[in-house]
């Protein structure tokens, strides 16, 4: 689904085309996505202990072949590879904390901000395993069907990542994307706000249009391959970053843009709908522009400046 | 670029390869959109006649072959089909007085409201003409370069569309949306309000992950991938407003989605960036989860009604 990097770690596909050799893991969480994770495994045939603290939750994977723990301590001393797929942190914390982990592989796809991957990463190591963080671009619909696109942001440990990469890649595909334990989740969390964004603007779109003799069916691929086009720009924006010139490129520049502002917010009034998922980013364009008269030559990628404090 | 609507007069695309007939038009308006305008149509072959208030802007065209009208009247007199791309409505009306416009055919692509442009189109209709309003989705260079995917919806007078559509289409695709004059700046706005959207949440990915040792370029593309894959909700949305059940189809629902927002919020905290841009949406899904519990099973459509006054 994604393009290439820079990163030669960065590109395992989901492929279970290429049979992995067998190779057993422990895999501690069974929620939506950890029975996902769980029943990718065991079709690609890795002997798989599993945990979770509702044991009913396991006794379907046991029916598949899925070694059950009854604790999770229990879990971990079964495997090398531990990969931990709990509600949040402090049940990471709660699981493991009675734990040898002294010479285990932990991989943690518990959704988290950088800073706590990275204290969790110290807390890990500082028991004499490695790290691995991950960041799950999937719903578990989408675990174990390599068609469907999904991927894991993976950081920390490379030699860990390298290890165990194939049977890694057997739920979804994967992307390294450094050594630093933060970067997984700081790679999800980026993707998910611009997407979060995107939804907001989608839904203004449609608030728009309702009430007129407008198919919201009909609007739909019009909107969609709008939007596909337009990220076109995502990576002008980050030209513009990497060179500290924000004129580099420019096609419709913030002072044309500033002036096409009213008519967004008017016909919002016209329509009888609220502009507060639009105002925030157009007010940081026009105080962008009002900063110096020569922003208005430049990109929108002024507005990235005024995000930081 | 776009895909087929149910509309069977929405597709004509800018093919330059397919000669038109040469067909006499007039053009009012010679900024940035206009030249490319002027210079598409010259380039197939139609004989032109333009006016700009400003009559140095208009010596390029004459060098290549457009008639230079004195005059906005005068230039209205030179053909039937009259396409005005002037800076506001206040300059459409200005250029307008003092022309007869019976039994003429004007095409307005100055961007307005749907307000506005109905009530132009009501000002033209009662002198005696035609009308068809046009919102262009393209910027400048993308006039006269059909793989550039750009294009114009329009909507108003069927018949003149008819008439017209392979001149209008020369510049660039055309998408027709309606009898309803105010539709295409409908479409127009709803469109690019959903792109800044998109934009800002872009924005707020490049600011979170400023500061640390991630390169935006090897970022861009993989935002955009996943920016592209994440469009795939956009007919979801669509469905589920036209079903009038926001649970169709849902794969991570409301509340899920709400107990993920802390993540986004700290992760933008620990990042030393605003969470201005982020917030307003959020809200909207805490305020429809909070309305009744039972909308946790939604997906996010329901922020669309809270939209709406």
């Amino acid at each position: 689904m994604t393009q290439n990097t820079a990163d030669t770690l960065s590109d395992t596909s989901s492929d279970t085309s290429h049979p992995v050799a067998p190779a057993p893991l422990t895999l501690l969480g069974l929620g939506a996505m950890g029975t996902a994770l769980a029943e990718a495994w065991l079709a690609a045939g890795h002997p798989l202990t599993v945990w979770n603290r509702t044991a009913a939750r396991a006794e379907p994977l046991a029916a598949k072949g899925a070694d059950v723990a009854g604790t999770a301590a229990g879990a971990v001393a079964a495997n090398r590879l531990v990969v931990v797929c709990l509600l949040d942190d402090e049940s990471v914390e709660e699981a493991l904390a009675g734990a040898e982990l002294a010479g285990k592989d932990v991989v943690n796809l518990v959704t988290s901000t950088p800073g706590v991957a990275r204290a969790r990463a110290a807390w890990v190591t500082g028991r004499g395993a490695r790290y691995l963080d991950g960041g799950i671009m999937a719903v578990p619909p989408m675990i174990g069907v390599p068609t469907a696109g999904g991927y894991v942001f993976y950081s920390g440990s490379s030699e860990l990542f390298e290890e165990h990469r194939a049977v890694l890649a057997a739920p979804a595909g994967t992307r390294y994307v450094g050594e630093d334990a933060g970067f997984a989740a700081l790679h999800d969390v980026a993707l998910l706000s611009a997407m979060y964004g995107m939804f907001a603007g989608v839904a203004h779109a449609f608030a728009v249009v309702r009430g007129e003799e407008v198919d919201p069916a009909a609007l739909a691929p019009l909107l969609s391959s709008w939007l596909t086009a337009m990220t076109g720009s995502v990576a002008a924006t980050a030209e513009q970053l990497v060179a500290g010139d924000y004129t580099k490129g420019v096609v419709s520049n913030l002072a044309m843009q500033v002036a096409g502002v009213p008519t967004f917010l008017r016909t919002a009034e016209e329509q009888g709908v609220s502009t507060e998922l639009l105002t925030p980013y157009f007010d940081l364009m026009k105080r962008r522009l009002a900063a110096d008269a020569r922003n208005g030559a430049e990109d929108l990628t002024g507005v990235v400046d005024l995000l930081r404090a």
